[in-house]
């Protein structure tokens, strides 16, 4: 607006480019999807930023391997040399993270490690932002008429759904929450059965055996907490495991009942009513997933649930099990601290790579100096925000 | 795609909400225009916010009575009880950050409070993120060829820059580089006779002028720092001052040169070529601006001086002066650390409202219980992105 009174507007124009190189640490349980060449490289490498993956200590052969295949990549579609970098061994993440070079770190594992490196990145003498997706239990909520309905066959997607990949998901139901009922009472029976009678399943590595080893200690030795169904954990399998714990927990804030025990097992919660049931869920931690159960007449009954949940978690589900995780637009695989770092990301889907991008803003820049995307005639011949309209057109 | 094979992809819809309550740290030196009504204030409403303001010691008077306004027009449009709130006192700050309710922090002020706070929000034990606008010298590189042509206009209208409003601007040029040069050192000494002939001015409050004190102090005793115009800082007023610097002292990361000097005083370096010029913008810290006063020969000889200016600040003039902050879309009032505490955000223009919003998604969520923006039927007309298209349809 350069006719605009008093003073004339200037030529302002914006792109986004990225923060700089990015540290990923991969994800344990996804040794080829998300670890090496897993969601965090492929979204910072998306916003222009090079990138230092950490080779995850158990799996190095793979990330070896994949890295391989990675430079090649980079070779043959003529990136820049450097683009792309791998580092191994223990004690090799602390120095990567505290690199005056590094600008951003991608992170998906335990809180514990997670926190270390949101604690260390937030002291440097210029601090940089982590996404590391840590901690989530993923509540289910069983609603009444859906029990009613097709309480077994619920029972039964359930107890698959706690096992699957030895329950080796972040997104691993971890909580099951339903309203005091003789239709809850059986599901809390059904759910006895099938998963007493689930097989042992070989976990990822010795170090994810002995946590889960650990979280159902932790479990069996609290007060509040019954053991419903399983054999003894012994031995160099994972044995799937029913807990249910007293509502009171919940409400009391107990943090031991919000840790993500990483395995086949879940506990579950009984609520007085509907009202106590908001009450529970206001009392929880952040959480990657959150899932209603329900049918018709449930969802008119439960509708004020919702806005309970959108605080909670980053992804809302019905009818569904949370452990798939699509990748598109979409997708949201981030939420409240601790399931993420940072509610305002994702580590999968196309938003994910907003979090390695920074705006630049050019003020009455000539042709010749701007960006390709900024250029009047639009030469990339993208969609553009132009004086408030959406547009593909050249200015 | 539900026909998707081998699984049918869900239906998965996301969209944006408010982070939850912000507390507001305003500007001392707008106490109207970036304070307790400012950009963070509105950007955090903007995004569903509710926003907690302390309101700022150089201006209760001022921010209570903003306050009361707002308040009023919260009341008049009928928002949320509650959605609007302010605080006063010495100490309340820490408590505000650190409250569990609060779940971001919107700050404009000094490198030390700010780093403080984001220090102080880092150790919750729900870590939560610090949009600080801190610290920034604005770097103004003067090119010969528009020396040449403009010197003397160039000279009167960079003085009157850094005398505008005191010097009290984020943006104020406190840094102007040049290439030696018969025109440069003709510039410099226009400078000298312009800046030694300013009048001083009266400064926003007290505190204000012992800091802009103190800064002067730290320039004259620095041994490679020369004093070159300026009648001796006393009084009740701001003396506007003229200093020339050693590149030596750039390229070796002295930190005193880059610290903000909040007043009417500018740093001049000279240094032996473009490749010193590039070398010495590399040895700087993260800026709000860096601005290239050029001619059309400049464009094109210095055209590689842009890419090392993107990686630095977060506007960039040609041709301006940065002090105008311009609310629109297009709009960057952030930059790299210490500018900011954090590169992806922006405190002004309609960018900042993404600092305070995460995404939500819902997986194959009913219509009854979808809001409104992503219902099929697109009630609120609004572009959408659906299934990679952007669109007003109807689903």
């Amino acid at each position: 607006m350069p006719e605009r009174q008093p003073l004339p507007r200037p030529d302002l124009r914006q792109i986004k480019i990225g923060v700089g190189p990015v540290a990923v640490f991969g994800a344990s349980n996804f040794p080829l999807a998300f670890s090496t060449a897993g969601g965090d490289t492929a979204s910072a490498l998306a916003a222009g930023c090079s990138v230092v993956v950490k080779a995850h200590s158990g799996h190095m052969a793979t990330a070896d391997f994949v890295a391989q295949v990675i430079e090649r990549a980079v070779e043959k579609s003529n990136m820049p040399k450097g683009v792309f970098n791998m580092i191994y061994g223990n004690g090799v993440g602390e120095p990567l993270v505290k690199h005056p070079l590094i600008q951003a770190v991608g992170f998906t594992g335990s809180l514990r490690g997670g926190r270390a490196l949101c604690d260390m990145a937030a002291a440097r003498p210029q601090p940089i932002p982590v996404f590391a997706e840590m901690s989530s239990i993923n509540p289910m909520l069983m609603l009444p008429d859906a029990l009613k309905n097709r309480g077994e066959k619920i029972a039964q997607d359930l107890a698959d759904s706690v096992v699957l990949g030895c329950g080796q998901f972040c997104t691993n139901p971890g909580l099951i929450l339903g309203i005091k009922s003789v239709e809850f009472s059986q599901l809390i029976s059904n759910l006895t059965d099938i998963m007493g009678a689930k097989p042992a399943q070989t976990m990822l590595n010795a170090g994810t055996l002995k946590s889960y080893t650990a979280g159902l200690e932790h479990l069996t030795e609290h007060q509040g907490i019954k053991h419903l169904a399983g054999q003894t954990q012994q031995g160099n399998q994972a044995q799937p495991q029913l807990f249910k714990a007293d509502v009171e927990l919940l409400l009391a804030g107990d943090q031991l009942l919000q840790e993500e025990i990483f395995g086949p097992t879940t506990v579950i919660i009984e609520v007085e009513d509907k009202a106590q049931l908001i009450q529970a869920l206001q009392s929880m931690n952040g959480q990657l997933t959150a899932t209603l159960i329900a049918d018709e007449a449930d969802l008119t009954e439960f509708a004020d649930v919702v806005p309970v949940l959108e605080e909670k978690a980053g992804r809302l589900l019905i009818n569904g099990y949370p452990t798939g995780v699509e990748v598109c637009d979409a997708m949201v695989h981030g939420g409240p601290y601790p399931a993420t770092s940072d509610a305002r990301g994702t580590s999968v889907g196309t938003l994910a790579i907003d979090r390695y991008l920074r705006p630049v803003c050019y003020q009455n820049y000539p042709q010749s100096l701007l960006p390709e995307a900024l250029k009047d005639s639009n030469p990339l011949q993208i969609l553009r925000l132009v004086n408030s309209e959406m547009t593909r057109e050249a200015i």
